[in-house]
């Protein structure tokens, strides 16, 4: 099944746009002082890691349309890390949760091949729903990922304009032969890019991302990329609002999916320290239900009668 | 150490300018066609993956001034493949051959330091010399690698102007506020990025990808980039020649190095089927011997008396 079938369905099933990143920061979860670590006090930091993958997991089945595992986190844990990203993955796919493996790659020819093989290929250890693709070493960088994408039911997540405060420095450029943006011109290399592969919805394997932290570029490029789903960070604990990411959002509340990470995966944090596993489980579900009907808010005004 | 000073007296120490990419093709190595497979008929493919690996460090001990693993290819291979990925990092480390990690990761702030945790710091089961990263993001995600890499003694290569056929499409922008290209404003900024950390010999630890495909910008590049080793993939297989790659060289023969792949790692496939194990090594030290030499002529005109 398409990829932005698969992913439109479960939003509308499960009423949900909330993608819940999963970002293991090793000093949050090990150690002396987490509290994650003193609520379960018999664990290795292998087996914590297991623990709070399956936490969000879980949480996700309800709450979320999508699941982010951030590779960048499993893979400063070295070859355990990604053992534990690989059975992450799984679980979350024989829950029925899309996962969006969170890679940022991108690489030319026969090496963006080898990634899409590594995450876009069922028989992959690190088989994911879609990934994130850099887009810098050109168009036809993109076009491996978007052929094995569309062979395996994957999608591609393109990132066009990115939630931290310097991706100005480049993405914002203008262009002086066609007089626009940077990430103007990527968001039409993606629309291309996805051209061949519409979905029943409207929507194309390839969405981009686009950060919550500058609305009114987002706006501008939901109309430029008119058949993408949009992958939306940014929003929680990098400073983007619920009215920050209206405009992501078409007039029938799809189009566009939100991920939240570090404001759910330590939501307990608030609750200091001394607290047990229920609480986090609690803290963690709270958080993410919060930020569900916030995000559901912002996609569906109520209509004015 | 200075990673830009110890890759400048491992040149001198070796006379090369060569880097040799670790780039393991599933279908080239394992298989019943493959003649690299028949030649060692009782290894399991990640025996094999290992064997190539060792053949590829033995060779570079002698004839070149790094070796390049291409992390697309270890990751497509799943957990087994970065096992061995660990090992061969490992393997080139304690012959005193400095690795350069070609992985162009890129992500934003605290996901960056996590990167840089997984391929720079000294603990981790994937740690480099040296790590290629993509600078879309903006010039806030390169600092945390570039602080990384000057705390312990290694390097990052930033993707400036790229050896592929589409690489022109963003990174040759015209920018209207300063009339340069993208690739120039790039290249700036990792000037910026490595000048509070200079060597003893010019250089910082912050070099530049730019491709041996295109001459005329790797001229240019030269002058902007004025204290950044130059790392330049695009020779050999992808059709930059040895007379290609002379602008990337300061007047003194050093300031740059080469990458060839293909054009080495399956050097014995011009023998035909059936060959054994000793003319598989034989053919890759040759063709290294070669480029080596190719690429010292290149750096170092014969002077006209």
């Amino acid at each position: 099944m398409h990829f932005a079938d698969r992913l439109h369905e479960r939003i509308s099933d499960i009423d949900s746009r909330l993608v819940i990143g999963i970002d293991p920061y090793p000093e949050k979860l090990f150690g002396s002082s987490s509290p994650f670590a003193r609520a379960y006090p018999h664990l290795s930091p292998e087996k914590l890691l297991i623990e709070f993958c399956a936490i969000l997991i879980e949480t996700a089945e309800e709450t979320a349309c999508a699941v982010k595992p951030q590779a960048a986190f499993f893979e400063s844990m070295g070859l355990s890390g990604l053992a534990v990203l690989s059975a992450c993955l799984k679980a979350a796919r024989m829950r029925g949760i899309p996962v969006i493996m969170d890679a940022k790659r991108g690489d030319i020819g026969s090496t963006a091949a080898a990634y899409a093989r590594a995450y876009l290929d069922p028989d992959s250890d690190f088989f994911a729903d879609a990934l994130t693709v850099n887009p810098y070493l050109g168009p036809d960088t993109l076009e491996p990922f978007a052929r094995a994408a569309a062979q395996s039911g994957s999608g591609i997540f393109v990132l066009v304009k990115t939630s931290n405060p310097g991706s100005g420095a480049f993405q914002d450029r203008l262009l002086k032969e066609s007089a626009e943006r940077l990430y103007t011109k990527v968001a039409r290399a993606v629309t291309d890019l996805g051209a061949a592969n519409i979905g029943r919805y409207g929507y194309s394997h390839v969405g981009a991302v686009v950060g919550a932290t500058y609305p009114s570029e987002l706006k501008a490029l939901r109309e430029v990329l008119s058949s993408s789903y949009l992958l939306v960070p940014g929003y929680g604990a990098q400073g983007g609002t619920a009215h920050d990411v209206i405009p992501a959002f078409r007039p029938d509340g799809m189009g566009a999916i939100v991920n939240a990470s570090r404001s759910i995966d330590y939501a307990y944090e608030a609750l200091g320290n001394g607290i047990d596993k229920d609480s986090i489980r609690k803290a963690i579900y709270d958080a993410a239900k919060k930020a569900q009907m916030d995000l559901n808010n912002a996609a569906k005004p109520i209509p004015s009668t």
